[in-house]
């Protein structure tokens, strides 16, 4: 069963779009709250069909999806306070709507499970979604600076630390260590699993092994519900959060290897500098009151999302330490729309760097003017090491190596 | 010109409302993008106002409001992207309509002043309103703790440290705690200003002035629409942030003030120790599976929201510090959303927590039933300080005095 | 009673300079490991002085300064972790030596007080002698920045905005607008308070009231004590974290404010731009492989200084968020070496930016080139606001009126 | 070459040992300033090893060891400021002391290095210390916890959810909870790897190339060097930073697991509750007032690194996303205190978690009267799924396989 398409279709578009973080409609439906209901709707649905597979309950799964439609959302939203999460009124929906058609699916829906193992495997399901479109952003992303590096083995600049000139360096070499954080992130997202949660109310599975009669059958249950989400199996993890925390670190990690990139970018749009410039597009970087301007709106939006991710994955980290209990009071609830905001973020400023670098162009000519003109300063370190070496003679150092190799590690896919 | 009430009635409430954050809608309309762009829209009005009244302008001012539906969110939404900003297509879709209708309104919207300014301006806007409701929450957690401490001024219980019993209080004593948060809370609150922005491109009010003719006339323009949106003036402050850090530090300050209240009722309603049970309401505290849970739901909602303060509030921060020119690349920009959902957030934990006080039921019998079974223990520093006070003497201290002086603090209003 | 001179002179001096945080030294030994000891001694010495003054304990006050000396410190650091804290160690190495010298004030010591209120005064004690650095810190920022601000009134440049040449301003604006955030974090350091804590074992004033026989001597008591350490009354906090809280936030508002200025000068510092540069001094800004480079060294070290304030200063909101019962069980003791951090680095960035400051070089000449190479284009606006003025017309907005505003607020001290 | 043991045995204690982290002296002297130096060398002392192996440089390697000594270091703590780093003042003091002794090792000396490389490849050898520290904590607790789980598979107790009695559990499964959150945590950092960080002054092997005579020669230096250490080799990552956010991850992973066990044994700790109890210890849990104490120290102490883990971690991102040019201008700078300090945290905080769990009592007939007293609410659940089933019927679910399951893993060793 597919992420209902009705959902995708039927939304009123601003529900989900943001007018104080533009770009935000990049991420379209994604976590919305349409999309996290037909989340754990498709959970509740799955777990019926496990329950009738396993022959548990004897009914007709019933299509749950036509059941709720967008002008629920409001009301549901509401009345998820009462009891703390949005799951409780969902099923009374549910069921009330069941109720006359199917009353065996009525009685069974939900049946053996608690709010947090619905709740927690959508959450996981829009997250697996977010992850799937990062990963679309890092593809491009990393064609796009390979393509870089690669073309720029030899475009001689001023290498810079501490904003000052250090030594020459070719702009391939900067685009590999661009590269390098964005396959850093890649390999740190492709780790992550997003494994179902499934405990019953306190973790040990009570309720579907007195269901399915027996522990084995119950895991069974579980397996059989996971594998129509497409899910990995684990043990309950109500309580121990990192399968979530890993996600927020991979999330996050690939932010700062997008604001390394911004921050570049936005030194080199510097009128004074020079290098690097967005690509145009119509209407993009003007200003309400100035006709001149030509601002690097992607990388301000990136590095603002750079900015946004750590204390953002800090309060997921937050909420996994203030776990307790069989279920936590509080620290679990941080988690939903902190993950969601994350999510979207994340994907956003990864669509935009990709954008950013497929069109970033490189003023080769103003790389070596500004190359030129830092002479004889910038030729120091070289002239200490070969003294009596002709101004200019090239110091590339292993620069083609180490382009070289990472663009193979780039090549090989996800290590 | 107030808010206007278009955007308050016509706004579909899904727009807002958040499935993931039960208890949102507790926030309204409040911050939500109607409300940022009816804001928008206010301040331009105020601006063309002053500009008609200052004879700068030859016009008859419009009634913007009516100009920009509720249906023209997503689009605005999304536009706002490639200039960086929302306020960039909001004045492209107003100076549309307004072409035909009112050629010179059309001309003069806007003029002087950049995107900054109306952004600026508007989230001040927006966070009064919220200032304004979480005051009113304040006010009603003041009256109910006032109420509490006075009334429990002899309800011995057991006090607790480092999760031990230590020695007897007051439950009243315990009150006047809660309420000694939320009185600093409050002042911090009350400190806050919420400043005009207008200072043109770069923040030398440069336009403003060639228009008006003059410094000092491009000053009483900017005095007079403060004037007109209810806001005390400030030089420019576009890439100074403490007006907004201020706020944010103030907002995360009631956080905690409540965050320690539902620490003590989450406390205080574990079965075990039973001393403080959130008020009941038709399906609150419900479970999706367990028909004997009642969960203190509120106070759940409250930490969760109390975890979620302090990284927001350091993330307006970040935002402070990473200010840089005239208009700061992206430090700016994140401001925007984080602020939102802060100052979202407090509000609806402010009525939360206005709730859990006006209906907490204190078990008078259990609390010292309890310190009845804490003896002698308990009593041991009694004992070491008056050696041979009969068990059971009275230990009050001061809580009388202490409970005094916060009831006077409290009575007194902000300090 | 001062601050024990012994303290300060007798510490050997790597006990508190920290390698990694170079600068670090500049706060001496100010929130030392030796600092605190010598402030939870003055509170100890403070007490027992006012129990011999109400006459309640009949004793001679002896001089506790001299009882401990820095060769105790590791030990008391190991000790402190069986009990959570590091006065119960001190107190039992007090009576230990206080013993045969004058066994009333061994038996006299401490009597009445908790830990809480000993460690939590004593912190309170060194954050202030971290505000009066800070503030003197301020103070001379205020004068460097007043004097750029009124010496540049005249000094045109580019305004800058999202990275982009925007309109001419005068680089006395920019300064003014520095001092603005100076002067906004100089207001909300003069707001804070530095109050006593002094509440007993659970806030109560129980055992004091026992001791003095009665509440009212019991308040008169903490009323002489903190006479005696320059500090005001409060009603207890123990669990009502906002004046660190506060502190914490004034302290973060000033890194914010220095990190804009850091950033200002980094960027100004490019080699590309070369309009700001740091004053020069034997030694520093050099690199380990590069005798070209002259780094903008106190600008990098103070960036640093505002990207740690905000998370710092959100641990403390955190611990404040997660108290409970009479005593918090872990967020009380998060805050101590958090406050030490945050204070030190505050003090240590301030000092800083007040060097920077003072020895700040404003290349003018490069400041004219820049905004001549920028025309056409940066004059956009204003030809779009008057069009056909002349080229290179001036175009200063209120700028005068503006500087003469913030200056005349920093003249007027803290509001 | 082990890392100096004339650093481990002469170090004055009191430089590394914290009073306001009570516990802190069980990091030893792990990442003091001490090792941080003793690593620095370290590294130094490789570089030159791999230049004379090479035959690059004709010397007779120095021991660099007895050339610095703990009294060097304030005055190096001093000198690292006006460089902006700590490798700076070392090497003009290694130069100075070689001098006379071994001129050859005097001029070849960092010879192609930059500072970063030495001090970034000094960090993760700093780190790599931690994380072996970390790990024996994590194999302790890991066979104390399957201890727990395996002993008491049978123990039955009130399992709870938003700190209300849900269904009964097992202790068993809550242990087998807390173990996999500790496998979690022993799984993200076994992923984790330290790699070597040479690049020289850009990143590019320039120095290192014209020394060596060529890239594939220089590569093979810095090939050499991390044998020597004990490293893998990487490309230069001066600003891909993901090698520490990774460790940082990793590392407040374990605090969170932690916390969770933490905020466990205080709710168990609680005399209402008193299922769970620290074990006692010499003068353990005391207080300075109140004789009768025993206060859950351990757990305390945990709770508090569990709140300062994520900021910290928070703080290593924000940094990293800071990265700029070939060196980041402040964004790295943060980083060295702040992962010290999260280091040293962890390593405490793992040695309490382990300690705590070692000795930790189960007061199993307390939990079976609570679970008692609980009855019938806390059956409802049951009823309802077998309606009729007597009460205090098992209800264990797969309590069983997810203990066998969670134990295996554990023993299978790291994933």
């Amino acid at each position: 069963m597919d992420n209902p398409s009705v959902w995708r279709t039927s939304l009123p578009a601003y529900a989900v779009s943001d007018l104080l973080w533009p770009g935000d409609h990049r991420a379209g439906d994604l976590f919305s709250d349409a999309a996290v209901v037909a989340a754990m709707v498709r959970v509740e649905h799955a777990w019926l069909t496990a329950l009738a597979e396993h022959k548990i309950a004897d009914l007709t799964v019933p299509d749950l999806t036509g059941l709720v439609a967008p002008e629920d959302l409001p009301q549901l939203a509401i009345d998820g306070e009462s009891g703390g999460n949005p799951l409780i009124p969902l099923l009374k929906l549910l069921r009330a709507r069941l109720r006359g058609r199917n009353t065996a699916a009525a009685g069974w829906l939900h049946k053996g499970l608690t709010s947090q193992d619905v709740i927690d495997t959508a959450i996981v399901l829009c997250l697996r979604d977010a992850h799937d479109r990062i990963r679309a952003g890092l593809r491009s992303q990393v064609g796009s600076l390979s393509r870089l590096a690669d073309e720029h083995r030899e475009t001689r600049m001023a290498g810079r630390t501490l904003t000052q000139h250090a030594i020459p360096i070719m702009f391939g070499l900067k685009a590999a260590g661009w590269l390098t954080g964005v396959l850093d992130a890649r390999d740190q997202l492709a780790a992550v699993t997003f494994p179902i949660q499934v405990g019953g109310a306190a973790g040990s599975l009570a309720a579907p092994a007195a269901l399915a009669g027996g522990p084995g059958r119950a895991r069974e249950l579980v397996a059989t519900t996971a594998g129509q989400l497409g899910l990995p199996s684990r043990e309950p993890w109500h309580t121990s959060r990192a399968p979530v925390t890993r996600i927020a670190d991979a999330f996050v990690t690939c932010t700062d290897a997008w604001g390394r990139i911004a921050n570049d970018v936005l030194v080199g749009s510097r009128p004074e500098v020079h290098e690097l410039i967005e690509g145009a597009a119509e209407g993009k970087g003007g200003s309400s009151a100035m006709p001149n301007k030509q601002n690097p709106v992607h990388a301000v939006l990136i590095k603002r999302a750079a900015l946004a991710g750590p204390p953002l994955a800090a309060l997921v980290h937050a909420g996994a330490a203030a776990a307790v209990d069989e279920r936590p009071d509080g620290g679990w609830h941080v988690e939903w729309a902190t993950l969601r905001t994350l999510a979207r973020r994340t994907v956003v400023a990864g669509a935009q760097t990709a954008e950013l670098l497929a069109g970033l162009r490189v003023d080769t000519g103003k790389m070596l003017a500004t190359l030129h003109d830092a002479r004889p300063d910038i030729d120091a370190e070289q002239q200490s090491i070969t003294p009596g070496v002709a101004p200019g003679h090239p110091y590339p150092g292993a620069t083609e190596e180490i382009i070289d190799a990472v663009l193979a590690r780039a090549a090989a896919g996800p290590g």
